[in-house]
């Protein structure tokens, strides 16, 4: 084989993994092969104790991530645009191929199954689940929402966090039999904020209630902030694409 | 009774059934009745054991929606606008008819009591109330506004599955002791994305506590999405109906 | 004292009880002892058991709002602008009114103690603070925006109630042992959709728990849909008062 | 030192506290010394009982902030921009300089441990947080939506505490056995009308439970105005931003 078939040949496997072309039947297949691994793989998850089935599900879809994962690799060079050996580093570092990397990784507990470190590496397989947005193209819209807003999102996530810490120093200092370490403290405050109240721990004192009820009206104008944001960036995205249908 | 008879009688029926005429006294009194059949036929459904009057009820509303349906089937050439026997094939698998024929559905279950699958059916009556929607002008704009933004909020809708079916994945890796099964984990993601929060089921450990607090922050986000869209959606449907005045 | 004087007399009196007049120093007075009396009168709410000066409070405020209802339907033909008997007909008919009228009548508990319907009238003082609107400049924006979407609100109002009612016939067929009657479905469905969730009452059942999950995903949105409102009117009347300073 | 020699010196200690200059280093140090003691003088707040180490963070970080207080102070009229003593006055009642004296004060609590009041005055220290603002650049835009819909904010406030109050009334009348005094049914209210639930306090009499309904109902309105407020205000804030860079 000489290298202008090979080259031939891994422009043929990236066409196959991209699914640029619509008549492509093969890519197409392959598509369906990857979706259907990405769902069957989740499939032990949702049993509380590994049997014999859970055992194969997991070694043959983990077989095809893993050969998913190498022929990507291989065609570094043709998704970067760069004819060089910084394709591969690039590529290695894009968020794509961190979560491929990362729901591959939980193989590991096969071979080393007392470690507990790794046993929650096993949560990491739910990352899968973010491979299908690669296949879908209706999520490109709700996407572009998130970019957009994604700093000031980050900036409310922050704010958020400050709230919280705050409210949670404040009702630990206040009532402090209420929660055994600080920790619980935070729980209670975020369980509050986001107005979930299981009632698991709820405010006894006076005191206590009246910061309770303080923070929970402040709340809402902190949550409501984050939607009003993204509202807005929805409604900018809409302006945009009737604009551009005018011009 | 000619053809032509037949025809004009036909065509009665249909003005009565579809009120298109604001001065048909007929048309208005069969509304009435409609209204009120599935406004008492709904009565059963709020008491626990089926009595001698709720029979009744049942007996007397069931025959009135088969009476409709059958008139609705055979005008079915004039509501598709087409004719031939396909406006009757047409007819009966639009979303209106298959409301009206689940909601009769249920009184199968007078003959055979015993069936388990036909007891379920009983739930179908309460598709009736959709079809107060028939009947109502108000809704209208609220039905256009849901119109508009369907395909964007089934995609959401989609991500919000996906986001309870990765939420109970990881707890129920996490925490498998407080859950029976998955389906008991997907129950509590979603009564927690929702914040409706019972508190039946509440995560015990730090690192379920601490998977709880980040699905919440994050889920704040995921739910002010669809009201973000659907705003956008009903303020463009103003914008329209203001621009259309001032052209 | 001449049917002049009179008439000099009671403008007097609607001009105080209206407070047109910026500079008019006994109408800001009057408005201050209403006010006054509005929130005192509360008082006796919050206790609970009536004592000596819970009596004293209600005889007094009870006086003060007796009086002002005479003088404000004495000056019906000026609030009105007809000078006919119709104006104390149509005043007495006027919201505002009406609320001063049922915040009155609660006295009669003074007289007939024992009657346990009037006991229940005594939650009608509470009405009282819809009186701080009259006397408030900040909330003229906001009763705009509700008044716009008053006809809106209340579809949607129907809307909640009749899928709130749909959601509460269905649990109630499929799990009857967890409810002593349909209200108490009704209740439930009621705290679910709202996202309240006390979890007094939560479903046990898988198929249960399913209908729940299915109704708490599509509440999320039935609520999203008088928010999306709100606000779409709320921005209709910004861009509203910019365009008139603009022109 | 000469009175030009000491202002060269004050103007320099007034740019280091401002960080008016981006090439600054000095400047650059003293704003990260000053952060890293905000965050942590934070730490003995999450502290259950006071130990030797969280004593050593007090005593540095509260020394730091006591002479952040007095530089502050010293450079008023620059601040300011009057060459006057009444700058030192004005300073004094800023905003910023309230809640830097604030964060100071509990460290009184070290020389009078035994009394009451200044132990509450330790969760003053959680305003140090709020310190945190003057370090970031992020929160401008944020800081601007909130000023910009402040008063409509405030009369909504207003208006959730008056339904509150209301609903509280209501229901302590109504079903008094439930709360041992009003602000029980304050909180209680509260809780609700917030979607939060805890769960420890739930109506049970079918009269107090139709009200929890009413007031559910409602209070999901009253909640989606301030929601409504400020994508509106946020909304207004991206347009203007567009049409500058426009013109």
């Amino acid at each position: 084989m000489g290298g202008k078939d090979l080259e031939v040949f891994k422009r043929r496997i990236y066409e196959i993994l991209e699914a640029s072309h619509d008549g492509d039947v093969v890519s197409k297949r392959y598509d369906v092969l990857m979706l259907t691994a990405v769902i069957v793989g989740l499939i032990p998850l949702t049993m509380k104790e590994g049997n014999r089935y859970s055992l194969i599900i997991d070694v043959i879809t983990v077989s095809i991530f893993i050969f998913d994962y190498i022929m990507r690799f291989y065609t570094s060079d043709y998704k970067m645009g760069i004819k060089s050996y910084k394709a591969y580093v690039a590529y290695v570092f894009t968020p794509m191929a961190i979560i491929d990397l990362l729901s591959i990784v939980p193989v590991l507990t096969f071979f080393f199954p007392a470690s507990v470190t790794l046993q929650l590496f096993r949560i990491f397989r739910v990352l899968r689940i973010l491979k299908l947005v690669r296949y879908s193209k209706t999520m490109v819209v709700i996407e572009n929402v998130i970019r957009k807003v994604r700093a000031q999102l980050f900036a409310m996530l922050m704010i958020a966090c400050a709230y919280i810490f705050a409210i949670a120093m404040i009702i630990f200092q206040v009532e402090p039999d209420l929660f055994e370490d600080f920790f619980d403290a935070l729980y209670w405050a975020t369980i509050s904020i986001t107005t979930i109240g299981y009632g698991d721990i709820a405010p006894a004192t006076n005191i206590g209630r009246f910061i309770t009820m303080l923070s929970a009206l402040v709340g809402v104008a902190v949550v409501a902030l984050p939607s009003g944001m993204i509202t807005a960036a929805y409604m900018d995205e809409i302006s945009r694409k009737k604009s551009k249908l005018e011009i």
